[in-house]
């Protein structure tokens, strides 16, 4: 079975960027993946800010992540960036974690201003770890998310965005990985003669 | 057929990153790609700086990029991002240029000190035109590309990179759109019904 | 006189951020500093595109930079980012053009939805270029921008914004530069003992 | 007395950045100014991670801040980026906490790769918080960076880029904030009148 884990990294009890996780999550298991959701929070905070990888809750994380096909990572927005406490996350990943993955970046924020973190702060971190390739993202303005209803995303402009980005991702998981080889070194083409 | 764009924007009338274009489009095509590539160069000056898209051989660039199922950009990199003449031409572009299509960011640069540039300055205006998804790039030192050899690409940790990138990207390209559809919002899995 | 360049970078005709841009300058010139403004769009177009620095009118324009005490950018947005046109200028720049030179960015766009691009794609390029320092920026959404106003800028938020940056821009431009040595290093303190 | 806040954001018990950090406080004290250093790694984890700026150690640190007429801040690069821990204690910082501030950025980074995160990751995020202005800040090789030196930085070219970064941060700090008010608008003037 196709395997996502998803990733949220709000430091609240309770959060709009966690319930969307959650959100995506459900979707995504409706749809035949296996799917596992990690709160950065609830990993041990000592631990984790001092980087200790070695820590047994940190390696189940980091183990279920190595396991996983494709990686949905959301958090919310502060001071125009991705929180600290995603980052701190990210920062016990081994260097290539995300190699061979697919990867769909979510963002909750407060102001359309800051609509730009999503493709300049967040999306390089994840390429940095090797990502094979990340899917457009999409970046929900709190005000358009209703933790009273069961909807919870609300408008339908935010809805179709959430969706397409959430098919091409699923598309991203089930392409076929040996379909392809590319030949545009001669001596490349030679040895596969 | 699947059809693919190269676009290089070296002002130079020879440049390294043109002959990476090349090499890149001359091994898409023996996959059995139609590739076309189109150097920002050869494109008239005053209205390229004008950004008439009305202009004929503007246009007739325009429409090859919105008919190709996949974009190569291969840029210098000058003054720690993508060169102006690049951008000139992404700036003729409608808002969604690349919706729907993969994309393969590509750049040479003079100094490893530059590698960042593809993730936090290209990659995301790339974005900004609705691209459905961006392989991992590859940023290639100068001094690795000779001008005098038929490889061109020296060294195996640069060949390899660059292999796995167009590997990454001829995948992205034949991943099959209509295989699946999200129904993570109750309602529409109703409508479904 | 301190001297001021204000370069402006719109493809058109007539343009909000020239005007900005010529709104700035005369509030300085009236502040008593030495300025011009260099619209990039009024430079030959073949020798601006194709990098020739050895162009007269490109050499006057680089000479000029090279004299002013401090530069005042402004760009209109496109794509999430810089224009072309202004990245085509800076990419004729020497590698240290801006050492020394206090440095503000502006910039014009449709959208509160880009707003982050002076941070996260025009500031990292002028800092490439070696500037002392960058003063906070501002981006001005076009909508409070009248042409036909004598004002231009609209709306008490935008002009305080403006003014405040231009008022840092000026305090920069006459810091005293020999008013500090740094004696961090041991040795560094021998030497001056 | 014209103070400084230094801020390290190494996870590290023994860490290059936090000596880079001793290293610069010291150097900025010897010249005259009130020096504190705060290594976020001494602040309580969970109420850090919870962002809970109530808990007394961390309002402590945050008026620290506060009152500083400069902030140094100096981290490590984890993946391309500044560090988690880092950006934990800048999340718990009011939104203008640098408003009418200098900021130095200062990294440290095992390669030279990883030299644009200072302009494309970090100082964004502190413009983000409004600083005043920000100097060209320092990217540091660790390798070039020796425990066992009194020196500690060794190599003329690091040490004269760091020494002309400081620098640079003294004289914004000494700039006279009183000397200038911009006349730009028309109305402006006529107020002052």
């Amino acid at each position: 079975m196709t395997s996502v884990l998803v990733v949220s990294g709000s430091p609240a009890p309770v959060s709009k960027s966690a319930r969307l996780a959650d959100l995506v999550g459900e979707g995504l298991a409706r749809d035949g993946f296996g799917v596992a959701h990690i709160r950065v929070r609830d990993l041990p905070a000592a631990p984790l800010l001092a980087g200790d990888a070695a820590d047994p809750a940190i390696a189940a994380a980091v183990a279920l992540l190595d396991a996983a096909d494709g990686v949905v990572f959301v958090t919310p927005t502060y001071k125009a960036s991705y929180s600290g406490l995603m980052k701190v996350f990210l920062d016990l990943l081994p260097q290539h974690a995300l190699t061979g993955k697919a990867v769909l970046p979510l963002a909750v924020g407060g102001s359309l201003a800051h609509v730009l973190m999503l493709d300049y702060a967040f999306r390089p971190v994840l390429h940095s770890l090797g990502v094979r390739h990340s899917v457009q993202g999409c970046f929900l303005i709190e005000s358009a998310l209703d933790m009273a209803s069961p909807e919870f995303v609300t408008g339908d402009l935010q809805r179709d965005m959430l969706a397409r980005a959430v098919d091409n991702f699923s598309r991203a998981l089930t392409d076929n990985a040996a379909s392809a080889t590319w030949t545009g070194f001669p001596d490349r083409r030679r040895r596969q003669a």
